[in-house]
């Protein structure tokens, strides 16, 4: 299990993945962008602006080498190395309201001394929370987890609640799902866990295909179309001050383009907006907390 | 010159500032906002939105005091002490992409070991760039600059073509103006910084005014108005990226919503948008640069 077998199957996902959201779609067609990486490797951006469900996505792959930074080698305390990584990263915002936003992330890294590791994840954030999607989409993702360990969705699905929490916001990005990092042979094998992390990536279109099907042709009106602007204000706050990724990009000079290709189409801000008491609105708000049990909803 | 007093002409040019902007926009009003900080102390946020000219803006005042916190003691090396800290902050959003967003801060930092300091500074954020309302304006704070010391424009200028430069888009947020912290008795007498610092508040209407007399009536059409949507982009990535002043308060458990009334009322985000060369959205990117002598224009 070599690091390009597992560089070029993502490369593959990436491609599977965009050929299955532009069926979804219907009209819209990705475009890509190959870059290259000065201190080494590059990348290839593929985004979708204004299709017909798709108002804008990315799907960004990378395969990157060189020194590894300095906090990194300080946080494991270890000594100068050089290192490798590749992964998949996506977002995708929807123009309707009634079709939630997806992100995932599954990545391989690797050190010249031998330390590897395998992190990732799938999340949902709905503008309007449907508790009978939201329970699909975790029983999905724990079918995915169970067919690795049992014991690994409740966990990974904690770990999607903590990361994904807007602690300024006191509230949740989304209703979560699962996240995972640095699975390593504490874990299991090189092979075990990147099967598991091929499960992930495969479980992407046949979970995201089954909401936005069931939601894309929902009529909506300009007060809900307002509320989306709103939370995708959200998301962007959380992808600029919190998302670890992001940040790392952005602190090792990668590519600016690919890494905010995760940031909506528009947003918006209003003062202190506070959604009417037993609103659709409101009742989104309620479920945006750590701990919810989607699972059995 | 005691804490209460520099505290209360704070509180005060609030209020004129206030005044002052709803005269200038003519129909707009600002409402107000008092609010408590548990750890001790409190704010009062002004905020404009749908005005005639502005299309959102907050002026904050708070008066914080508490335990210091254990960055702060750090970084200077010091044991525990308590703080107080006060000052303004102003961020405008004009409608018309022909006038320029403008920030304003001015702080006062005082912990109970002895140590104090001023903070502060101005600076314009056109959205095209329009080299005498530039020239304009730098020139009118060398003047506030050149009244209390007169080779601290150049340095000041300096700081906020530092401070405002956005590393990972390899360009300034705006034209810059000037910035300044930890000016202490290194730097002058308590009752002279303050003097200085009452000067630069009371620069922000008269400076503002002109420009926005200036430019208010201008026509614009949709593609000008996109381009300010996507400048505003970078309004955010900044704020929420870098702003050592946001950092602080998210971090800190400050109010999120008087923190973050910074921030747009909308801004949008296109994949690797790249203005025609020649274009005036181009024009301006080529102005967005550290270093731009614009008092000599």
């Amino acid at each position: 299990m070599d690091k390009d077998t597992i560089s070029n199957w993502f490369k593959n996902l990436q491609s599977d993945i965009t050929s299955n959201l532009e069926k979804i779609d219907g009209s819209g067609i990705f475009s890509g962008d190959t870059w290259k990486r000065s201190e080494g490797g590059g990348g290839h951006s593929m985004v979708i602006e204004n299709g017909d469900v798709f108002e804008k996505g990315g799907v960004n792959w990378s395969a990157v080498h060189g020194n590894t930074p300095q906090k990194i080698l300080d946080a494991l305390k270890l000594e100068a190395a050089n290192f490798f990584a590749t992964g998949v990263s996506i977002v995708i915002h929807p123009h309707s309201p009634h079709v939630p936003i997806i992100h995932m992330n599954v990545r391989y890294f690797e050190m010249s001394n031998g330390v590897w590791w395998f992190g990732g994840g799938i999340d949902l954030t709905p503008i309007y929370v449907n508790d009978d999607d939201a329970a699909h989409f975790h029983r999905k993702l724990k079918e995915t987890c169970d067919r690795h360990n049992v014991d690994c969705y409740p966990q990974y699905k904690k770990w999607a609640d903590d990361y994904f929490f807007i602690k300024h916001r006191n509230e949740t990005r989304g209703i979560g799902g699962i996240f995972f990092d640095r699975l390593s042979s504490k874990h299991g094998t090189k092979k075990e866990l990147f099967s598991f992390v091929q499960n992930v990536g495969n479980t992407f279109i046949p979970v995201y295909k089954e909401i936005v099907y069931k939601n894309k042709d929902l009529i909506f009106d300009d007060n809900q179309k307002k509320w989306q602007y709103l939370r995708r204000g959200r998301y962007v706050e959380f992808n600029l001050v919190l998302d670890k990724g992001t940040k790392f990009g952005l602190d090792t000079d990668g590519r600016t383009e690919s890494i905010l290709m995760s940031l909506p189409p528009q947003a918006n801000w209003a003062y202190n907006y506070k959604p009417e008491t037993g609103s659709p609105e409101w009742d989104t708000l309620q479920k945006l907390k750590k701990g919810m049990d989607w699972v059995n909803k």
